[in-house]
């Protein structure tokens, strides 16, 4: 498998088109691109996997009804930033439905073919006339085939402080098949913008229940094994698209390739998901969390989460200060049976706690540990075989300060 | 009822005594005041509550099967601030059932008859030479019969601003009553300190059930409506003791007297409750989330902790900013059903959303609510019955910076 990170993303699968416009949807008049079009000339079989807030932003809702059908075909996306589209009731949902429309109708296809996806404030009303003549600017990019994947992913961030993009490359029996992704970052970010939105494309040809197969368990193993402030937004949104281009049915591939191409979509997402956590400019830590011995899976998250959110702990990271006992509190109140005299802990390979007792002659050690951009927490339980691996980060002061007003 | 705030608490009750001497638990020499006796030479009946957190104290520990016995006597309590003798193995155990042994030799009474309770660092062992010898000092005091109620308030503390305390007076037929209570602060805290340590005295005469089944209810209206950080502590403990000093046997009262009784215990609670949710140096603002209208009081407990425990939107009260969007895309992840169209929002009696639908024009007014040191957000989901209060803080710059390293 080849990898690129940094790339054009969403447009290494041959194919797809990509352009991101500006149309002032938060009326800054910054130039700021905050439209962006990804578009197919041929058809693509799709999958989605979405929020399970309850609260859904009317382009979720959207997209979910159109991926019910497992026939439809679709010809692109349109994402905009800086307007969420969410609580904004039957006016959001007629706005929503216009967006695609419109879209289909420049693009000369059906707007049932058209995805549509919002990041940014809730509660507010999408700014529609600046929106539509946004989406003609960018259907105009799309129909000359501009190879604007960077333009794209600099149109749905919002206070993310870089793009965010990789491709995996694999070889079949019929020839080259490329996965391509973006991703725009959740929590630690602008207020009221704590939404992730990732797009993934590839030149394979597969049928939809596929895709979302190979989604469900590449999401399984990235984005949802992020948490950055606890916070789930209305919004959140993973697309895959795939235009059949390369002519490679990669479901009549010999099983290696399948299982080649799976494992492509999952290093695709898990490098967008890292990307994510290590994003955010009130962000100065990128912490694993290693946990295993747990009864099950389900306890071994439930642990992992209780520590991986709790504000003691973050804060404790951000100030450089390994504080096994804040871990080891927060790991108890996961309620799941958590026996101390047999809890393992280890900063990357220094072991700070073993079986209940603090190792305290490895203490410098693990202080030079913490005080780096990077590390791993590794935990045993020694209470079964559950086990699971977090990304997470730490909480800084302006955090605070970057969340507390609009 | 009379009802008094910032009082002796714990020594208004006839028949207790207190203290707190000065015995360097944490190695400052700053002559902070860190080991509190309270004493009733009359035995007592006690109930307690205790943290659920699988990682529990060897403190929390001792009172839990000290308290097992419901005939066991009583005669104080000992409790140290600065070490939480948490994650501190047998070596901890012994040094807890140590200060248990060396309080009662002094005061003459069996070991049994002492509970412990210690809060402040995890992980590190007691100072044990200088807790007895700190023990030795409180029990001349105590046996001095010192009414130190403000003295055992400043003992406990670690980084709270400022004691707390209040008492209760009721007239039963047989005479008054009086219930007085003191308490620490939890979460905002210092390092490793987010502890609350509360204890009750009443000089009612009553069993060890009864006042269980009083503290329980008192506790499920007062400590476990707040909530600040959503750290829970391997401390935590609520100790109720009654030496029967007034005579009363508050059990043989009319029911009124007994209902008046508990209002009485539930008051105190409530008070305390409140004190330490709005203590806290970090702290700027009390916001009290009244919700109402769940399908139950499960879902109401659970949407209002979401909304409470939401990093964006402690930060946005800490900033004065009134952002339902935060509020209700919190409510929406606690996946109780939440139906967006029947949601309202007032911030005190202002309204904010009705139905769904935000009321733009009273906007100035919700931000000024918002800007005050104190405030009500009242929810209705419009699905049930389901009712509960929550009282809760602001995160602030601050708190990060506090806690981020020892």
């Amino acid at each position: 498998m080849k990898f690129y990170e940094d790339c054009e993303g969403i447009t290494e699968p041959q194919g797809f088109f990509a352009t991101g416009v500006p149309c002032n949807i938060m009326g800054k008049n910054n130039g700021k691109l905050d439209l962006g079009l990804i578009y197919s000339p041929r058809p693509c079989s799709a999958a989605g996997t979405f929020t399970t807030n309850d609260v859904k932003a009317s382009p979720v809702r959207y997209c979910i009804n159109r991926l019910k059908d497992s026939k439809q075909i679709f010809h692109g996306v349109v994402a905009n930033s800086g307007n969420a589209n969410a609580c904004t009731g039957v006016q959001g949902d007629e706005d929503c439905s216009k967006m695609a429309s419109e879209t289909a109708r420049h693009l000369k296809v059906h707007s049932k073919e058209i995805l549509v996806c919002s990041t940014g404030r809730i509660g507010v009303q999408l700014p529609m006339s600046r929106i539509t003549a946004g989406i003609a600017d960018a259907c105009q990019d799309a129909i000359e085939e501009l190879d604007g994947g960077k333009a794209f992913q600099e149109a749905i961030l919002t206070s993310d402080t870089r793009t965010k993009s990789c491709s995996a490359q694999i070889q079949t029996s019929s020839g080259k098949v490329t996965i391509g992704g973006t991703v725009k970052g959740a929590g630690m970010i602008q207020p009221d913008m704590a939404t992730m939105l990732a797009f993934l494309t590839t030149d394979a040809m597969a049928s939809s229940s596929f895709l979302k197969e190979c989604l469900l368990d590449a999401v399984d193993q990235s984005f949802n094994r992020m948490t950055i402030d606890g916070d789930m937004s209305t919004n959140d949104s993973v697309l895959f698209l795939a235009n059949g281009f390369s002519n490679v049915d990669i479901q009549h591939e010999s099983s290696d390739v399948v299982s080649e191409f799976r494992k492509a979509v999952i290093r695709v997402c898990s490098c967008l998901a890292r990307k994510c956590v290590t994003d955010g400019e009130k962000v100065t830590k990128f912490v694993e969390i290693q946990l295993q011995g747990a009864k099950n899976d389900d306890d071994a998250d439930k642990v992992a989460r209780c520590i991986a959110n709790s504000l003691l702990v973050k804060s404790s990271w951000y100030g450089s200060d390994p504080n096994w006992g804040r871990i080891v509190d927060a790991a108890g109140y996961a309620k799941v049976g958590l026996d101390f005299d047999k809890f393992d802990l280890s900063y990357n390979d220094v072991p700070a706690v073993r079986q209940g007792q603090p190792l305290q002659a490895n203490q410098a050690k693990w202080k030079e540990i913490v005080s780096q951009k990077s590390f791993v927490i590794k935990i045993n339980l020694n209470a079964g075989k559950g086990s699971v691996v977090l990304w997470s980060n730490d909480l800084s002061e302006e955090y605070v300060n970057y969340n507390k007003s609009e």
